[in-house]
């Protein structure tokens, strides 16, 4: 933003602050505000506003703020538990994101740009980054000849990588339609999630990839059957060889998973049940499967007892809330009558990524085991 | 966001769209929609509102948007040069992001959250991917004894850095007071420079570290003067060593430089010319100076022949626009009267991700000789 700056001078090196383009005293409003007993204040300046709402994953519905002397709305609620809520005003109709909170989430199409909540507590939780041994994440470029381009990747590597010679399994990890292949690092929390893990021994090292799971970007509207074709391509044969070549991994199906949220996670379902040829366990997280399952999964459950042998694991989750927790629980049923052998994990919660986060944590350690 | 999700089947697969929050309309609304002639059209639904206002780095001041009978705002502007701004809306004096533009620009304290327009060109720019070769760019946590706990960092490898045995020089390079460790790499595109600086055999392949500039995070509060003290510890205890016993990089003064943006300008001059012992090259991007330079600075040129025999470069790069060229220059003259040997270069422009691209391709090549 080329905004004015006003140099601080202090203790003679000069600090860049920038000057509020929202009138005096917008600056110094504090959003959000959580106090330690989790009870959270939020505010926002909007002298001329006749209305503004708050709707946030920590409660239902949406609450009214109230405006002060000064245009500032503000409202307090909670205390919530701790956990990482999306929240966002709703100023005169116009849903927008926290101009006083630095945390925001992004999306990878349009969509709402929401801004993050943290109620922290005094022991760290399963998604935060603790004072154990660390893996990191690298952001590579690799050509795609299904896109006949060059295209971005995220991928785990976990603690010591550098310093085994060991070969690692490979979980192909997906996000969601608003997402991209830095989701699961930025709002998933996955690396502190798996650390965390490793550091207790729950789960065996391995090495996870996060591809953007559009093969065009979704605004060029690309119809819909060519993205996923493209991106089947692009995740079979382009991502797989370029991780294999680069990478200290197993090469076979018994060493590799698919797993994915939403979009992702209708993804993983199509691509693993068909592709038993590369996958040996699949994993849905409030998996945008389709409500015609008897007819589109018809050719892939129509030999369970393949299937049955070759995955070593199938595992459906979904919230209870969650718009997409019926079609979920509907595509159980047909598994089930179908013979196919799955774990069907309904939980509480909606479509969020507190949800996804806790089935990272339920699912990772099911994949190899921790003492392979 | 806990959305109502609405389902699509396409071809057998649900996907998964959200239903907007802002009434019927608004999620159809394109914004910015940029033409082939490079004309912009900038657009949001804001029914209620009275004034709708646009600032962008494309233009100066602010314009008016009309609104139709649907209640979404317009304007179409330019054609704008090939370039990457950031813009934002003004409705009712709050100052917000486009919401139907997925692309944002973020910030590590409470400050403006921008929409990032991208004009494109027919021939790629020079901070775009292209088909060349590509480092990687990896994001580490590491322990800071500095800070008392784990911090992260991201560190660019040129390309084929894995299948290389050459020691590398280490290039530590700064974001400003609104950003963090991401920032070179999300909006700096400082891989895609790198490499495409590499390809054309213009520049030396060199590790770049790129840590988070503040010690504590900004609206924790903390001093500045201890804010400072603890970054340059954690850079010069924590930082170097753990670079430097992770990576493939020479370990001394020469092959070593600082170079930074706005806040971590000021941090790179400070610290650069404070540690001569450490760094070897350093430069300063629109930095944050201090006015009262002959006094703060008075310990450090005492000594010019010092420096100048210790410095391969120092390099001051500031734009005309910017609310920092006046102190810049009054630096870069107090310099010059102090028998310091620098480059001064000044250029158009203001306190933008515009100049600071184009400071990185123009000093990245200056820094060791690409034949080393």
């Amino acid at each position: 933003m080329r905004r004015s700056v006003l140099l601080v001078v202090v203790l003679g090196l000069a600090i860049v602050e920038p000057v509020s383009t929202q009138g005096p005293g917008a600056a110094a409003v504090r959003s959000p505000e959580v106090r330690p007993d989790r009870s959270v204040t939020f505010r926002i300046a909007a002298p001329k506003a006749s209305e503004v709402k708050l709707t946030c994953e920590c409660f239902s519905g949406e609450k009214p703020l109230v405006k002060d002397e000064k245009g500032v709305w503000s409202v307090t609620l909670g205390p919530f538990e701790p956990d990482i809520y999306e929240y966002e005003f709703n100023v005169d109709g116009v849903t927008i994101p926290d101009p006083r909170n630095e945390k925001v989430k992004t999306n990878s199409r349009p969509s709402q740009i929401s801004s993050l909540l943290d109620i922290p507590t005094s022991v760290p939780m399963f998604y935060d980054v603790k004072p154990v041994n660390h893996g990191s994440v690298e952001v590579r470029w690799y050509p795609s000849r299904a896109v006949n381009g060059t295209r971005r990747l995220h991928v785990y590597t976990p603690p010591n990588y550098d310093k085994s010679s060991t070969r690692l399994p490979v979980l192909y990890l997906l996000h969601g339609a608003d997402g991209d292949d830095s989701s699961w690092t930025l709002f998933g929390r996955a690396p502190a999630i798996l650390d965390n893990l490793m550091a207790e021994r729950k789960m065996a090292p391995m090495l996870v990839v996060m591809p953007f799971g559009y093969a065009y970007p979704p605004v060029q509207g690309v119809a819909g059957d060519k993205q996923r074709a493209d991106f089947e391509k692009d995740l079979t044969d382009d991502i797989i060889p370029f991780i294999q070549s680069n990478y200290r991994v197993h090469a076979d199906r018994e060493h590799r998973a698919i797993v994915g949220l939403s979009m992702g996670g209708g993804q993983a379902l199509n691509i693993g049940l068909r592709r038993l040829d590369l996958f040996s366990r699949v994993a849905g997280f409030s998996a945008a499967v389709p409500r015609n399952a008897s007819t589109t999964f018809k050719d892939v459950v129509a030999d369970a007892k393949k299937i049955n042998s070759s995955l070593k694991l199938l595992w459906l989750g979904c919230g209870s809330e969650d718009g997409l927790f019926t079609p979920n629980k509907e595509f159980s049923d047909f598994l089930t009558t179908s013979g196919v052998t799955h774990t069907w994990s309904p939980s509480t919660g909606a479509h969020t990524w507190i949800n996804w986060r806790k089935y990272l944590q339920e699912v990772a350690p099911k994949l190899w085991s921790a003492t392979t």
